[in-house]
């Protein structure tokens, strides 16, 4: 299983993406699932990967093999992130049917998604998730964020955090949290988590950063967002009849 | 669908189920999914019920009437808690089966999943989960709740915040959060919410509450829950990153 986020904000972009991958619940594997393409001053893009990981890897070692082409689309060949998110949905496209011939009567489930985001110069930052059916979609101002893979379990966190206006680190906070209720609730979700942070009109990142289980930053956001969630919970209203027990004390005053 | 939820604390029990039954998502309509049975001063049996609709009635109304023969297995019959998971287990097997026959090839799903819980004079507190297969399972120490339906979205809140020294009514809100987590992710699952808060050794209930869509205390609960958690997450611990930009006056003025 897999488990990535990819949030757009009014200030750039965030991607989160863990990377267990497995064959059964005895074939544990890591595999990177955030796949950097900063190829020169004018373009960052980001690609995050689900599904078959032989389908994964057989659409990300296309989109390398087009970017040594001279000719024809590739990463560097595209205008803009709707002509990246087209050409990566084409490729996924080709690979899984590929990969659905290869392996015959087998019935495995070759499919795969993609979220790929990024800028290019001239164009505003952007988002996309590919369905395995190579049909795609972006964000909106109500939803700023795309998942793919074990989605269900890091959801309510980025319902109730995110905005359009919400700061570039903090939305990056939100991910791991998410990533964080994942990984604790579906064990072929797992570590190391990358996140990485664009801002926009960049055009480069160095905020990036790849936690592995016992990562002291990763265990203290834990552990803080354990205490600070346990507090909160005292704030919340009472029932009517917690308020009929309270004034005890008052009456006896009185 | 459905989503419910129970919860076993050092001092009782919490039960909270939706009320959204769907048939497509045009054919939306609202049955209760928790049935209380309170028949005498020693025993108080809660039964939550998820799946196929027309099962689950035929399993409620096959429990009333056999609390009206004098022979036979009944609500009222059992002696223990895990005699009225292993009864109603049976009766959900035989109405599914039942179910499953008059439906032809139809190729209806008519499975149906419960939990059942309460407390019969003379011994402990218990819940069960009970799978359409028949087969049944309780809490432990580190897992103090069950839940049936839709139940992704609302896991890790239970997580964060359950364990058997929670207060009941703070097991209540938890339970609260989680059904408004869920309601919020999935269109299928919705109010009017049931939540019924049974202490210890009373063999009876009067913290019974339903909620409807736009009741004060859930409006309320949900824009307290939004507000904590939204000044929760500022105490999360910094990345590395801002650390660095963050000492500049400090700079100027040492």
């Amino acid at each position: 299983m897999t488990y990535c986020v990819a949030i757009a904000t009014d200030d750039g972009l965030v991607f989160c993406s863990d990377s267990r991958t497995n064959a059964g619940p005895d074939v544990l594997s890591s595999y990177s699932k955030m796949h950097v393409y900063n190829l020169d001053k004018d373009r960052m893009v980001v690609v995050l990967s689900a599904g078959n990981l032989a389908t994964t890897q057989a659409v990300i070692s296309h989109l390398d093999n087009d970017l040594e082409l001279e000719d024809g689309d590739s990463l560097h060949s595209c205008k803009k992130m709707t002509d990246v998110a087209k050409y990566v949905a084409r490729v996924s496209r080709e690979q899984q049917e590929q990969a659905k011939d290869s392996t015959g009567n087998a019935e495995i489930n070759t499919s795969a998604t993609f979220i790929v985001g990024g800028q290019i110069r001239g164009c505003d930052p952007a988002i996309y998730l590919i369905y395995s059916a190579g049909n795609y979609i972006s964000v909106s101002d109500e939803t700023s964020y795309l998942q793919i893979g074990e989605s269900k379990y890091g959801k309510p966190i980025l319902d109730r955090i995110l905005g359009p206006g919400t700061g570039l680190e903090d939305a990056a906070r939100c991910a791991l949290v998410s990533m964080d209720s994942t990984i604790a609730a579906n064990a072929t979700v797992g570590p190391p988590i990358e996140v990485l942070v664009y801002e926009n009109d960049t055009f480069e990142s160095d905020h990036y950063i790849k936690l592995a289980a016992e990562d002291s930053y990763l265990l203290s956001l834990r552990r803080s967002w354990s205490e600070v969630i346990q507090s909160a919970f005292r704030e919340l209203p009472q029932f009517e009849w917690e308020k009929r027990s309270a004034p005890v004390l008052q009456a006896i005053t009185d």
